[in-house]
């Protein structure tokens, strides 16, 4: 189980304000089944590495069908064979 | 008023568990007197550039002398001029 | 035809070299078939979003496979839809 | 001696083309005396930790300068105790 940040920088839109190109893409992340949480730097998902990037694909697809002439997806993924990686787990200290 | 998210990835530690060599950076941004919030992919913090970037060096310091023998620090600022970004706008869709 | 960058931090490892850990990651790059340029803070491909997501499970693989216990990749992808991308345009100014 | 890239992406500019608001940034780079060399999603240098966050400063007022509204600074730094880190000892494996 992987634990994923996923943020989408929307270019060349006209406005500083990218909101509008982000709801899809918000949209197919709270679609997706996995669990996740929505940060100020970017959406934290957790699930297995192919749902995840399946998950990067379908975001992907929601920002460019929502008009946006380029966009730069960041990912980070975590993953450990140990032991369980989950949102809550990432948070203690 | 920038909003920043910092991760620190400590390297060579011997072990996949890292929480220790977070700690004192934690403890570090705790008290710089920023606006923050712990994401589980990183911390993101809401201040002027200068206070960021002089709290990336602390972090920088802290981890250093938690005793690590390399660390990745990644970094990502959003900043922009029309209006003031907080940390609770950047959750609003 | 997106263009992407791909970084893996292995953790855990006991040493703050990593490089046999990325060397059979490089292998995979190399064997993708993609257009690819190694720099210094990861391996830049040229391909579409799908091959590229390919290629990102099979590093994921292929540094799990070379016995790190935990594995941070960090990717970005920089995609445009009103022309093509290649490797060479991104550094011209 | 660190290595770290530094990537911007100028948001709101109205074309996906940002090569304008860039090419100050480059210049600030190229003067900055840090040994560097431009990769395809970001610029990379070789120097002291100070040194870096002071071009990363010097980078976000060339870009605001520039006339962008918003930007999006992404930052990754590679710091070792145990032996100097140089641009080409990164791409050796």
């Amino acid at each position: 189980m992987a634990i994923a940040e996923i943020c989408l920088f929307p270019l060349g839109t006209g406005s500083p304000s990218v909101g509008e190109y982000l709801k899809p893409v918000i949209e197919v992340i709270e679609n997706s089944g996995l669990r996740y949480e929505l940060c100020p730097m970017g959406t934290v998902v957790e699930g297995p590495i192919d749902e995840i990037l399946s998950l990067v694909r379908k975001c992907y697809d929601a920002i460019l069908a929502s008009g946006v002439g380029r966009v730069v997806i960041s990912l980070k993924i975590d993953e450990r064979t140990d032991k369980k990686l989950t949102i809550e787990s990432k948070v203690k200290f």
